[in-house]
């Protein structure tokens, strides 16, 4: 497998964990979204996902080449052709809370605060002299988001957000709480949050995955 | 069983194809997303999801009554726990197909143009005089998610949209070109999506879940 991701897209974060959780060997193939104008709109990228977003999986098998795009439908894939260790509780309840509160991120949070959002809003509404405010547009979105994962969880986390066994749900959890970092989000309304995230992080498949571990990150000096 | 819903929500539109498709039987709770302030922000309709947003699943067993949300949360947790008809196919890459199709609208195309989004971008950039144009925002994300289903689905479409069974992307889809006539998008760049449609339109489960057969549908005279 090899898996084209950007080591700050928190949706390629969220695949890198599942494969770093299930010992799945991939190759890592930079795209970066913002130099050469992006490079996830180049046709050669395009052909592999016309979303022209990250990630796309790409599976080799000895029938062919075949992609794989939008994070959580790779997370389902994984889960099925990878069952050990799972990602998904067993209960048919619990298993749907825990994909609820992954939704809440991928589908409540995540598209509202992305650069192709952040993009065309100053397209569609900069002018001179007044630049859009990312921080006051993204933050109101990832808080109110937060806040309904917050109370969410406290019916079902115990070390992590379903129970004591890491699920898709934390997978979505820990880059967005990341990104809200970059905006500056006060985290200190999100005790439980937090102390999922402090499970999380002591986990090898965590560490490896890291924006900060991955071949094309950029730290500073 | 009981969904809260809206007519036109398209989200709750995707549920109440499922349940039909399944023969679940279920009691319908309208929610107004307009009238009252948006009904969803209650505290009553909070505490079932604190998200705010529709639809929401009522589930009662002898054990208590549970809640539910997230449109494809929810659509698993029906596939799970109500296997036939399947909305799935069951070779692996192809059940992923679905879901990369059915996140395409998800969390690629509706969360960008849905009410919520256009109030915040009405209270951020509104000026006297210079009202934002929901069309013109809102055109150019559903056109750029056809494009990329139309292509995706022409490797794998037969009469729907992966293969000749109806799957969770076909339920993505339809509510979603119901709402791209809203916004007065060109859907003729999309045959094939505009054939899908019409088989789907075909099949009982749709007739029924039309918003304008929904108890608080508001019809033109």
């Amino acid at each position: 497998m090899k898996l084209f991701s950007y080591w700050r897209s928190s949706s390629s974060w969220r695949v890198r964990i599942a494969l770093a959780f299930k010992g799945i060997d991939y190759a890592y193939e930079a795209v970066h979204l913002v130099q050469n104008g992006g490079e996830q709109h180049a046709d050669s990228y395009r052909a592999r996902n016309p979303m022209k977003q990250l990630p796309t999986l790409e599976i080799s098998t000895a029938g062919g080449t075949q992609h794989l795009a939008q994070s959580m439908a790779i997370l389902e894939y994984l889960e099925e052709t990878h069952p050990e260790p799972a990602l998904l509780p067993d209960d048919p309840f619990l298993r749907a809370r825990a994909r609820q509160l992954a939704e809440i991120v991928n589908s409540g949070i995540q598209p509202l605060q992305n650069l192709h959002l952040m993009q065309r809003l100053k397209a569609s509404f900069e002018v001179e002299g007044e630049p859009v405010d990312a921080r006051k547009w993204c933050a109101p979105f990832i808080a109110d988001g937060l806040n309904a994962y917050e109370t969410l969880a406290a019916e079902t986390a115990g070390n992590f957000s379903v129970g004591d066994n890491l699920s898709f749900a934390d997978l979505c959890l820990i880059p967005q709480l990341y990104n809200a970092r970059r905006f500056s989000v006060d985290l200190s309304a999100y005790p439980l949050l937090l102390q999922i995230e402090q499970n999380c992080q002591a986990l090898d498949a965590f560490k490896e995955s890291h924006p900060d571990a991955q071949p094309d990150a950029v730290l500073a000096p």
